[in-house]
């Protein structure tokens, strides 16, 4: 749509799209409003939309992930949770405990990363294990803890879901839904959140190509939620001294490719704290929108992915140096020349 | 040794151990001398070196690389290349062309890598190409070129040598050899530069686990030379998008388990231009001793990888960039606390 | 349990289990009854439960896949779907489309295969696709037309299930049910799958390692349904000429951790009807319980993985090849001798 | 050429080719002569060549590997060491012990490798070892002792050699030079097996795609030396329960893609000698032109890979076990059909 489309101009293009069978998805922005039109587009109906009131133009799109490439949206997409924006300039901090064990556990553990600067509480209810028989988490009594203290510390949260069928009843706790890494191609999970108004956290899955990501993406758009944060987390390799290989090269790919913010979790990717300060930082210089990182009170006795969390104390000079990062960015143009 | 022992003590102890039928590997340091033995030392033997005089401590390597570990070197080890320090504080701007390919390309590259900050110059006379059909390099001529270049702008240069039988002629004009990721593994050329007294920058094989990039750093540390670079250069994995998979979290990972200098290849990593800059700044950010880097007066008409090269422009950038970064590492305390 | 245990006896060391807190799993066979105890046995309780009547031994398990290991029950698992044995010498094919397309291309498939020596139809009616533009199957339609199928030609289904919710439903149409590469690790699906009275045909992840694909059998086991098949499709590598590298290896591996039966299918693995045959063999050769081969009247034609699928000729063919494989294994020693 | 053109004819085009200052490949067939031309052929020289007597046609080749693809040789390319001739129906067995220990352990294998259906002596004498602290071969003096056990048993033999220096040396020792997987992008050394005229073993490289590996043939091809024979021994995968991950797919593609004959390493693949019977038996299964195996006296003192290594006795029922299979292979016909 032109830049000046009025809401009418709007609903009438959607509407004429309606009219030839085919589902028109509207996704706003700052700048100007875009229709995407899935299904066979024949020039004649090409002919037909750009004679529409306030139409700009009718492109067709190359690439498979119809709705998350560039190529459908030029502009990058930004996320509101509250008052905290995902996708701008300012790298967003999310933080806690892997898995949600007790009240005082995650209540001590928000009130640290709140007053250290993290903007989103991470904590999981519902934990994918690989091993049955290790703890899985505490369920709706998680939830509920997560809620007191979203309330209690004014954080939004991000939470693990794991079935189509929980779908629901998560997003009445949660702020962001998060689909995890070995549920990457669930498809009917991925169908699941796509019909519902809250953004979702997708994590690659460990073992997805770039577009094998954004189609799964590509899902949750094509369901009618716009609201897609990517996230980075390792994928497999054949080295195994870390947990997996996290790839960085993804960030400035995936913005390349796709105008969905992208954020990177140093602590499942390398699966040992000492790591988590430097690939924090290599992720904010690469371009990241944001970490996503695991804080403990005490790590050695945490129920899920010890080795991997970070002490309050780490946590805040990991906070300190993110800080002082994104300030010496702010500085220096992000963007590369053009090739010769 | 004690920090305060004298060469005659030094020396006493090497006699001691060559007495013995085993191998003293000498490592200088600034603050204390290391002496390597290889091979089995009986309990009495340790005693008995213990009571030398100088001597601080007989500690034996648990680690199979003996000599590329920590447990036998605390401190890091930093690299004199003319003015020119690797390992240290500061990070270090290699740059030139992937390939020489006539003097007009390679000296007015080295021109503006110098003016724009780079320390070293990179460029290859010998090509290990995937084709036999592929441009393979100028050899001896191009050595020249690379001497001339040197002289003419001040700047040490790094090239590859790919076989043990040239280790010698390539010495005679490089100031750092160069090992390929292809030959990583090549055992008898590692013997062979592990015998010549130039740095060596040992590219990680592109499937090395750490433990075997190690291990081939040993075979040239335990062949006498002590002054090995080594340089992440992305590993192959399921992605193809980019050309590897570059893995930053190799950087703090290697800092800890070895004593050796680390550098990055953002270049033959991503294997594209504009993937260059984002990687060099994520690898600064991660803790990396520097970067090497591909430059090209003209990209598209490059005879080598030309997809991959900066143009001039485009590098000033990324120099300035780095500059920005690590003026604001320098600030923050680079090393993690301690875990709970 | 001894070989001439009474099932009282059986019965009464679940309830002395039971009335200490924990669960027996009960897993009949042909030779012996074992019951296994998940949770921690204290010495006196070990103690307790070999003093009663029946009990032969009392023994740890030292994997962390419990039930799918051989140290729990060392005879190998067979699952008989009506007069199909699966796990036995006779290697069984399970062959059919991709997906079912409609009534005409279901019959005409499932009449040659069987007539071909086939004794498992296998064809999809809930299709994960990587892209959600992709044709995604009949659904309940399909499950309908299956059942039709196996009832017309006396051919036991498999078929996949994709969401916990679809179990019943599924369950009440098919054989066997199919849990696939991408649900892997969709752990809400496993528990489900493992609360039915239906075999399971487990697809390893397509980058699950061996004991992550065992830990995925132990969701299903450790729910109460011992029948679990698995099936090697081949694993993420960075060779991208076949779709996936096909592990052949898999085979004596499992055979050798875990009594359960394994199957391979040569048609996703590989993505190229050329390559099946040749692979089929192999798998045959190694050891394999069976093989699942995707045929199509039309391969051309198909709406899901045509370059894949073998005409009715093709498998002809391999039926016939597979036939003279086994004979031959028939007569031969499948296991390797003692190391040295 | 034409199936009836005389050796004057084939001259003749031969020198055609190089007055235009192009390298003729001549490649004898059983059926017919083939010439490959490297480098740009214009149209004009395509019309001149085609006019010349017994010239039947002049092909493009389209692949990247010019030499070794089937486009270049439609028929299979056989080898033939001694009387032994590998590329043919029947599969050849090479085996031997890794390293060449002493006379006592060479002499005892190949004793017993030859009564049990040998055809080739297989044994290290320079092993590149992953450590420069491990046994690293005998060397010469093994060479030595692989002549003799040679000539004893009337074995002809595979060894490795690790350097272009040594290349001459190696071949007047050897029958077929083992280029190893760790050398498998020395260029240098392919470059120099490629002068020499004896068969070479070249092993894939453990990360190398099929066509990075056709394209080291080249190498070989391209250097004047058309005796290559293609080793696939497993590729590095996430799956570290085997050594390597034996891609058996390799067989059938390289011989769709390659005129050279394959064979596969099942020792060296999976590390384990109880995996090695049923990996042989697919191997054969699959279409492999042969295996080349480890077998020891006493594996458990192996002084190189003792864990892979056959007893006699398990050497012995491999070699039944192998000779059934193909046998039952003989009796059908292993190429698939048409696709639909």
């Amino acid at each position: 749509m032109r830049t000046a489309s009025t809401q009418q101009e709007i609903d009438g293009v959607q509407q004429r799209i309606k009219s030839h069978g085919l589902s028109p998805h509207l996704s706003p922005g700052t700048e100007r409003t875009i229709i995407g039109v899935l299904g066979q587009i024949f020039p004649e109906l090409k002919d037909e939309l750009e004679r529409l009131p306030g139409v700009a133009e009718v492109v067709r799109i190359s690439k498979p992930y119809k709705l998350s490439t560039r190529e459908f949206r030029e502009e990058d997409t930004t996320i509101a949770v509250g008052s905290v924006v995902i996708g701008g300039i300012k790298p967003v901090i999310m933080a806690g405990p892997c898995a949600i064990e007790d009240e005082n556990q995650l209540m001590a553990t928000a009130k640290v990363v709140k007053e250290e600067g993290a903007e989103i509480l991470r904590a999981g209810a519902f934990k994918p294990r690989t091993s049955p028989y290790s703890f899985r988490g505490l369920g709706v009594q998680g939830l509920k803890l997560l809620a007191k203290a979203s309330k209690t510390f004014d954080l939004p949260v991000v939470t693990e879901v794991m079935s189509s069928e929980d779908v629901g009843m998560v997003s009445s706790y949660a702020d962001i839904l998060q689909v995890g890494t070995r549920n990457a191609h669930n498809f009917n999970l991925l169908d699941a959140v796509g019909k519902v108004d809250k953004p979702v956290l997708l994590k690659r899955g460990f073992s997805s190509s770039y577009e094998e990501w954004l189609l799964a993406a590509e899902y949750i758009l094509s369901g009618g939620n716009s609201q897609v944060i990517l996230c980075e987390r390792g994928i497999r390799t054949f080295e195994q001294y870390t947990r997996f290989t996290v790839d960085l090269a993804a960030v400035p790919v995936i913005k390349k490719l796709s105008h969905l913010p992208i954020i990177v979790d140093p602590s499942h990717s390398t699966g040992s704290w000492d790591l988590v300060t430097p690939i924090s930082l290599a992720a904010i210089a690469a371009g990241s929108h944001g970490i996503i990182v695991d804080v403990h009170p005490n790590p050695t006795v945490a129920k899920c992915d010890g080795a991997q969390a970070l002490t309050f104390e780490n946590f805040r000079t990991l906070s300190t140096q993110i800080r002082s990062i994104a300030e010496a960015l702010k500085a220096i143009p992000t963007e590369p020349g053009k090739s010769g």
